[in-house]
């Protein structure tokens, strides 16, 4: 007997058929002696509709309090109706808000963070041998008031459930059956994985592998919670994530396209102390978020800086660069908005030199200039072309799955 | 300074234009310096929308506990969207939840009673001179779940914050005016009421002139509530209910129409002991309400009996008289769907003999027969044909309002 933790999407619940393809799911898991929680999201279109019903009477800024307690009706409606039925196939089940789960987070309205969760109600409801079904993505705060986790949520409340709950796994149902070395609908060959750890998870999903959020992986890797990623449709196995997996034959675990990516070039800065701290300073305290950076030495005593960014954030780092003024003299600022990162993921390359040549090798064969490289431990991220991205993604990918 | 509770139904919040509607009248109520309480219902088809999605996955019957987690959603986005609206025009609102208004109730889900309003939270609203917005229909039992108050029920929660928080008045806003004299689309001359006490709304709105739920009245008399019935689309003032009224000319506060009667007849019924007793306790038993009771000395020791119940009870209360077994024998049992009953109340009526006459002579007049009379205290009903109940109404209404 086993403590499931199991997630789903809105799409999974969109309508009545899908919220009982779910239901049988579960159910299935609670025949077998297993006890179940499923943490579910709002169904389909609600929350876009929700959030029209807020423009419709206030375009500008509604108060994220009052967003709040909009938003989590969601939520709301979806946990009643798998509830329903799990009742109709004759199961005991019970629903639970985000509140009534015990999930206590600060005040920050729309983007809370979890503080604790109190597991009174979820152990007594486990004890009668119920079902629960509990709305994701909300919580309440120290004065009562609803809260919500910010975008991806749902992911998180199901992590923060099992990590109190001691769960023996958090399955993260979605529309694809596992996390793959790179996207299957672009890439040839491109292979399911068994296993991955929480760091190849967590630079997968910031490289555009958007299968995970980003802080439920970190949450389940700061409590050791094993995750599933599997398929809502298909009943099979997914994909693994732990800290630790079995050695594989490939160096690495996958390949990536992001193209929400500029890159932004300051071009023959004067070289003065401290210029390049006052560029990110200036940038951090905007909160620009910088990832990759290049810096090089230009000509006559000048250095050229370029760093790329998300390409919302391209205009934004422009004026703040603009803005800099004392002491700061450059020949040139300018940005590209036409280009990608690809970028290769694995623990195993740590201790395997040559992955870097093998990727590098790759795309000099096809003709695809490189214009900055950036690496890390588990991670090598090159920029180029945004027009060559989908061919870079196949010939590098091919290069380590043949 | 005054603290008005004010209620607003979904119709008056169903689109965006509607809310800010509503949201004028709060703030126009706010800027002379009164506190203000509002209590709205879900927006326009909310309720039956999320019925509708309950049916389509449990068509027969899902629990009351989770219908009422799904059913409560609808007060939580029309909250939210009129605090917005307020906060667009530029004031301080707060919405609240049931339970977070401190509504506690018994664990009858789906017709929960209201066991206690802690007043902690309002209050402090208050002293920050906020608005306050609290969901209707809705509150929480002593297990920490929702629960929902039945039919009519944002009508009781406004009047139980009214009485909880010693309101001044507690202001019912709907699509008439205010109470009339009759259906003001049926009878000519139908006039608005200034004043009406609870009892005299009370006959009324059981009779059928369905501007204000029995319950919230009934808890409005207990709490000595001043309830005032007014529009939400024109801004002038409605009708007084309270304890005592004024003295007026007429002696008589409205004359009603209620079609939704049948009347059983026992003929010919055996003259034991206690024959009415076992009719009437049987159908107690069955929860069928019985309206108005006629017995009338029959032929050859045998007596009739006859009583009026909804007409949708009409086949229930038949099976149960035929079910009477030992000891019971009639001659015939037959009920009838084609009658109406027609009502003239008025607190007036005790001290004044000669009403009953005066509306016997209106439907004397009319050639309108007169099967079955009951009168009370304040109020006097009649069943008559029902394809005479809309003249009958004119003309009862005519003699006592020309």
């Amino acid at each position: 007997m086993a403590l499931m933790v199991k997630k789903f999407g809105g799409s999974s619940v969109a309508n009545a058929e899908r919220v009982f393809n779910v239901a049988n799911i579960i159910v299935d898991d609670y025949k077998k002696g297993n006890n179940v929680i499923v943490v579910v999201s709002a169904q389909g279109d609600t929350t876009d509709d929700l959030i029209e019903k807020a423009r419709e009477i206030n375009p500008d800024n509604p108060s994220k309090r009052e967003m709040d307690v909009l938003l989590t009706a969601g939520e709301q409606i979806s946990i009643a109706l798998l509830a329903m039925a799990i009742e109709k196939l004759g199961y005991p089940v019970i629903s639970l808000l985000g509140w009534q789960a015990g999930f206590n987070t600060n005040t920050n309205h729309g983007t809370a963070r979890i503080n604790s969760v109190n597991t009174d109600r979820m152990k007594a409801e486990i004890d009668k041998k119920k079902i629960i079904i509990v709305a994701g993505f909300q919580g309440i705060n120290k004065y009562d008031d609803l809260t919500t986790l910010g975008r991806g949520g749902s992911d998180t409340s199901a992590v923060a459930i099992a990590a109190a709950m001691n769960a023996d796994r958090c399955q993260i149902y979605t529309d694809v059956d596992g996390v793959y070395t790179s996207d299957p609908r672009k890439v040839k060959n491109a292979q399911k994985l068994e296993e991955i750890t929480y760091d190849e998870m967590l630079e997968l999903a910031t490289l555009g592998a958007q299968v995970l959020n980003n802080r439920s992986v970190e949450l389940a890797k700061k409590h050791n919670v094993e995750l599933e990623v599997l398929s809502s449709l298909e009943r099979k196995s997914g994909t693994i994530v732990k800290e630790k997996v079995k050695m594989e034959k490939t160096l690495i675990r996958g390949v990536a396209k992001d193209t929400d990516v500029s890159v932004i070039s300051i071009i023959g800065l004067k070289d003065n102390p401290g210029t390049a701290f006052r560029v990110f300073n200036a940038l951090a305290q905007n909160n620009i978020e910088v990832d990759m950076i290049l810096q090089s030495v230009g000509r006559d005593g000048t250095k050229d800086i370029s760093f790329s960014v998300k390409r919302s954030e391209s205009a934004n780092a422009l004026s703040c660069i603009s803005a800099l003024k004392d002491n700061f003299e450059y020949v040139d600022l300018k940005s590209a908005d036409d280009v990608a990162k690809i970028s290769t993921v694995g623990a195993g390359m740590e201790s395997h030199p040559g992955v870097a040549a093998k990727m590098f090798e790759a795309l000099f064969d096809s003709n695809i200039n490189i214009q900055m490289i950036s690496t890390s431990e588990i991670k090598i991220s090159v920029i180029i072309e945004e027009k060559y991205a989908d061919k870079a993604l196949s010939v590098v990918h091919e290069a380590f799955f043949n």
